[in-house]
This record gives structure tokens, C-alpha cells and sequence, in this order.
């Protein structure tokens, strides 16, 4: 795929590349982005920027910083179907996050948090890559909404236990986490009630 | 109370005396903190501290930079009773949000992400401040788990809705929200299973 004859740079040239797309990604948006567009701001060869992270997609999940591929991880947490899948996402994030994958998140939450830059990379990313996979996958009634009220929970789990270590939910064994949180989203994805609109105050 | 004349000094003073008492604080813990030990550390008179901050409890909410008492908004959410007490909870942290102390509250966010000391003081406040209060009101099993779980489902709301902006969450109706999120709360405060363990994986 790589056409140049230019052998891998240093460590600075990929970091060059991603700051030039976290730039590019937070002003142009994903859709309107563009590996070229990329490579002009990074003043490199536009095929040096596919040979290193391949795609489009791939140089935005590396700018982004996320150590994790929902295009893997997704599909097998839904092809079990609907059922438990509450439990199945809780347990699968809770296992990441005391996983070697976990020390990268927390930079994802810090960079998010401090960076409005970050925030707009994240929102797409967790927009595009997480919930309209979730989306297609759970055909139900507001997926988006759905999806989001999950992320939400997942989210604070992450704060709560990870990054603030509030007790007892900073020790508790993952299947007890799972067995906590596991209903809160399998609620949010499955009833009716959670879908429609409250009382208008 | 205060019992020198000086008059109230520069924020340079309270600004330094903040700082002391977030390392103070950070170090000793809460309850081995003492007005003495953040007043040496400043440079100052502890009557001067007290002046200013008026107890332990006020230097330390000053010092954590949360613009809410939770002395004074909690009884008033738990003197209605465990009935619909998750959607009064979310009402509120929504309501507080959108008015004027919700900048400050996106502050607090910032600084427990980014810095261990804020993050140990926030963690001291959410159990002391909130937690507990929480689980003495509710005279429940296992408070102050349900109550830790109740406030994961709040700080990830206020991550999607506040931080990262992530739709339809972001601009949802708060009464759309507390409709949403108000069984959560209320399962984790009142759901035997919640407080159960889980299967031993």
C-alpha cells in the first residue's frame, strides 16, 4: 500500500501526523476529513500517512488514542443477541479498563475532560464507532438515545472506580459490577419506557 | 469568631490559604486536617482562616471548589422519602448543571482528572459529604454502595451531557432525563439484588 520508497520515521514523524489530524478531525469533522488533508497539514507524503495507520479510520483512532477496535470488540458482544447483552458490556468494559488497555483510557478521559479539541474527537469517535454500531446492531426504537444513556453509565463507572476511587466500587470484583450495572443498560436498550418522552414539565 | 483585626486581605490571601489546604488536606486526610496545620502552612493566623472559611468543612468545600452544600440540598431531597427520591436526584443535578454553578461543577471535573490531590479531595467529599448523608437518609442495606453506584450513573450523565456533549443526551429536557435515569437511581437505592453479590466468576 505504502508507494513511497521512504523507510518508517522516527517516532516524531508519526507524532507529527497525529497532531496534524487532531487538528484536521476537530475542524473539518470525520466525514469531511481527508488523508491528503492530513498530510498537507503534516507536511508529508500523503501514502506515508496510509502506510502508518492505513486508513482514514485507522489515523483517527490513533489521534484519538483509543486502545481499543469497537469494529471487533461490538460484533461479538451483540451476536449473542439482546439477551444480557446489560451484563455482557459491563463485564467486557470492567475487564478492559483492569486490563493493560485500562492506563490509555484514563489518558483518553484526561485529554476529554481538559481539551475541547479531545471532546470533539471523542464525541465523534463514540458516536460513529460505538453507538451507530450499537445502533444497527440492537434495531430498537431511538438506538442513539439508547446507546447514549448505556455510555453514560459505563462512563461514570469508569470516573467512579477508575479516576476518583470511591469505595466500594473501586474494589469490587468485575461480576459484581456486572451484576450492579448489567440491568441499567439492559433496561436502557430494552424498555419501552426509557425510549419515550417524560412528563412535559 | 475572628479575633484579629486585620481586615480581610487580598484574594492573594485566600488564594494561598486554599492552596495550603489542599495539600493540608491531600496529605493529613479530613480528619486529621486541623485549621492549625492549613494556617502554618499558609503563613497566616488561623483566625484568619477561620474568618474567611468559617469551619474545617467550609475550607475544605472552598478548597474542593464545589459550589453546592450538599448539608443543605440533601436533607431537603431525602425529606420526601425513598419515593421517587432517583428522579428528585437527577432533577436536581440536572437543574444545578444548566444554572450559573454548573461552570464551576465542569471546574471540579477538569481538576479530579488531571491532578491525584483533586482527586483525593473530591474523593473525601463525594464519601464524607455526600455518601454518607446519602446512607444515614436512606437506612438501607449496604448504603454506601447503592449510594456510590447513584452517583457512577450522575458523574457519567454529567460526562456525556456536559463534558463530552454526546446527542440526544446533550440536549435532552432535564424532565426527559430524570425520567430516563430516575429508575436507575431508584433500583440501586431500593433493588435487593443490587446490594447482593454477584456470582462468584
Amino acid at each position: 500500500m505504502p508507494r513511497t520508497g521512504r523507510r518508517p520515521g522516527a517516532g516524531g514523524t508519526r507524532e507529527q501526523i497525529l497532531a496534524a489530524a487532531r487538528s484536521h478531525f476537530a475542524e473539518a469533522g470525520f466525514d469531511n476529513a481527508t488523508i491528503r488533508g492530513i498530510a498537507a497539514a503534516a507536511g508529508v507524503d500523503p501514502a506515508l500517512v496510509l502506510h502508518y495507520y492505513g486508513s482514514k479510520e485507522g489515523v483517527f483512532r490513533a489521534a484519538v488514542n483509543v486502545p481499543i477496535e469497537p469494529g471487533e470488540f461490538l460484533p461479538r458482544l451483540l451476536e449473542e443477541g439482546l439477551d444480557g447483552l446489560g451484563e455482557r458490556l459491563v463485564r467486557f468494559f470492567v475487564t478492559t479498563w483492569d486490563s493493560p488497555a485500562g492506563s490509555p483510557l484514563l489518558g483518553v478521559i484526561r485529554s476529554v475532560v481538559t481539551s475541547e479539541t479531545a471532546a470533539a474527537l471523542l464525541r465523534d469517535f463514540v458516536s460513529r464507532e460505538i453507538l451507530s454500531r450499537l445502533a444497527e446492531g440492537l434495531e430498537l426504537d431511538r438506538p442513539q438515545l439508547r446507546a447514549s444513556l448505556a455510555a453514560s453509565q459505563l462512563i461514570g463507572l469508569a470516573m467512579l472506580r477508575y479516576v476518583v476511587r470511591v469505595e466500594p466500587l473501586a474494589s469490587a470484583p468485575p461480576a459484581d459490577v456486572a451484576a450492579w450495572l448489567g440491568p441499567t443498560l439492559q433496561r436502557y436498550f430494552t424498555d419501552p419506557a426509557a425510549g419515550a418522552a417524560a412528563d412535559p414539565t
